[in-house]
């Protein structure tokens, strides 16, 4: 029998209504001949109003303790999806992930997963259930407790478990109706996908785009699951929402297929830093301690000072966490281990950032984009690249300006 | 190391501050030397809300979906109350049912305690746990699905825990701070007791005194089970509330213990009911397979009608259940499996008890309790008797009246 994963998260199960909703989608797939193994997450709020009570019990909890509270959402709503598609007439039971069981590790609250054994599901869908409604986010440990994956854990289940089973396709219904060319807020000419390659969606993933948890993305890149985003609250069929799958079931890639932004982006560069080696540990060392998210990081060329070599080192990280880097650096100053002539603080940045396979094969993908944004007066401030992507950071101010004019640029209104 | 057996109920544990409130109860035992086990119910409001759901999705619900639903209630105050005792300082973690195990019968949603395995919580106590949160009123079948115990179900898991470990008490934590004489909103001559036999509390646990589930009064009773009954809003010490232990722990017993009522009660009689053998069968077989919860029942002696002899069938009912007691009784009359002249109904009656292991030994009581009665002028419709109760019905309108007479007349606010 073909098998369907279907992973609807929290605002798609967020009232008995919206259950049913999900359930009649899932009724669909088993009339068109699938088995299905659904995962659900939270309805939407359990999940924080259960944080909220260890962190009003505990500020340094107990993770096995937050992981056996915060787990208690998921199978709530595992409990209420298989009782509604028995209501609809389907065969179908929850499990919880000690019952299937998922193994993962023993980090709790960011565990990962071990296996996934057949063995109990097979044999119930050789019973003749259709369904197995499961629990997200959470695992069992090699010590039998439960552990949960970390927020956003229920797409990475979905994913596993169409590894584990073979699945078809996994489909994760959301509240987007699929992945954008760019965020249909900043421009009207935004255009859904229809398909993306697996290491674009993860460029978009960690740029920001909130379709799809990052992980998940990595997960079934590496398992070649094929990953299907789409709306819980539409009419959907075969076609709909975006596919994220192989570059090889893609025929004609353009050169960028989409352009994301980041909007609270900091930049921060250390002047006259003294250029040794083991600078670069020096300093990003005692900020990764203090939990700064660096994203970018710059050096420049050294200049010959009379005191030796110096240059200057840029990096970038979410605004919220300038005071924090700051503090950091000046506390690595105030111990000797760097030494610099000036801190220069620029908090009203934004990433801007063009990603595509195809640039792979194309060169002048770069020249093109900064010609695009010369145009439009905006000044760059600082440019990374990797393989597929290619971001910079510039004043927030010109971030639409931006977005706009890389989107009409790399016509990407345009399909084919 | 002794081992105490300590169960909060929902009230108790309403909000993060009332768990907080009980968790030094449990840390004040621990001080003292003891090992506990904590037994919980979910946060009071909890279980309706997810009963309301699991009704909301399916009319006829699976009942092992409604488990795994409804279950995640004590889940929650498991890890609660846990993360609550670390934060004071004492070693503790939750146990789900599956994770002890406890061990039940596959009948989901009134499961029965089959086994409860020492070994792995034992281990803990052995690594350095003074305390083991268990979620009450859950368990695991043998198919390894959540099962539940029936509502009150936590009061019953205490007591097989306390019964499983060989705990030297069980202390239910509840609303209010004993077992008491009467009501004291009937009377404010109502003494709190400061022990009461099982047999006692099981008489008065049936008849609606809603301190404790009768099931685990009968599990008390058979393992020897002390339990003692106690606010958890009050300070509280060892000597604190109602102790409910075998009759030979309480020195000088009163004839008469307590004195229960029952409000909403009806009463039925079937006016010259042809008597022959079977009879009985054929009135109170239909009304139980109707739900109707008949309670006392009186047949007169048979007088000689031409047509043969007749008797006056009289039963007790809740008054809700009127109707459909009389929608029985009609419907066996028309099909012709009973006959009798009349069908006379008195819903304004209550049942006032009394109850005392002293009866055994005393003749006595019944005359003592009737002439109390008669003194007030307070007509006795229907007797019945059992070895440490006598229970009448009277006019709902005489019942705070015949509560005082009788709780008077047999000195119940005097000690000793």
């Amino acid at each position: 029998m073909p098998l369907l994963v279907m992973k609807f998260g929290g605002t798609s199960v967020a009232d008995l209504g919206r259950i049913e909703n999900a359930a009649r989608k899932v009724q669909r797939e088993v009339e068109r001949g699938y088995d299905v193994i659904v995962i659900v997450s939270a309805m939407s709020g359990k999940t924080n109003e259960l944080v909220g009570w260890v962190e009003g019990t505990s500020k340094l909890y107990d993770a096995r303790e937050y992981d056996a509270v915060v787990s208690s959402g998921e199978n709530v709503t595992a409990g209420l999806m298989a009782l509604r598609l028995q209501e609809m007439g389907v065969p179908a039971r929850s499990w919880q992930g000690w019952q299937v069981p998922i193994n993962t590790t023993s980090a709790h609250s960011s565990a990962r997963f071990v296996s996934i054994p057949r063995e109990n599901m097979d044999a119930k869908f050789a019973e003749g259930f259709k369904v197995a409604v499961v629990a997200g986010f959470q695992g069992v440990s090699p010590e039998g407790r439960i552990t949960t994956l970390g927020r956003g854990g229920s797409d990475t289940t979905a994913v596993a478990f169409a590894a584990a089973f073979g699945a078809e396709r996994c489909d994760i219904y959301t509240d987007v109706d699929g992945v954008y060319t760019t965020d249909p807020r900043i421009t009207d000419k935004a255009r859904k996908l229809d398909k993306i390659a697996f290491e674009e969606m993860l460029e978009l993933a960690s740029l920001g785009a909130k379709v799809l948890q990052t992980r998940s993305v990595e997960l079934a890149m590496r398992y070649k699951v094929r990953l299907r985003v789409l709306s819980s609250f539409e009419d959907t069929d075969e076609n709909s929402g975006t596919l994220v799958c192989d570059e090889d079931e893609i025929m004609e890639s353009k050169v960028v297929s989409g352009v994301a932004y980041s909007r609270d982006e900091a930049k921060m560069t250390l002047v006259g830093v003294q250029d040794r080696p083991g600078i670069a540990a020096a300093i990003f060392g005692p900020l990764a301690e203090a939990g700064v998210n660096v994203d970018m990081i710059v050096q420049n060329i050294s200049e010959m000072d009379p005191n030796g070599p110096t240059t200057d080192m840029t990096f970038s990280c979410p605004t919220n966490q300038v005071l924090r880097a700051r503090k950091a650096i000046e506390e690595a100053k105030a111990a000797g281990t760097i030494s610099y002539a000036d801190l220069v603080e620029d908090a009203d940045v934004a990433k801007i950032s063009v990603v595509g396979i195809g640039m792979r094969s194309h060169a002048g993908v770069a020249a093109t984009m900064f010609k695009a944004l010369a145009a439009e007066n905006v000044n760059i401030k600082v440019i990374t690249t990797s393989e597929i992507k290619i971001s910079v950071l510039i004043d927030r101010k010109y971030m639409e300006l931006a977005v706009q004019a890389l989107h009409d640029t790399f016509d990407l209104d345009k399909v084919g």
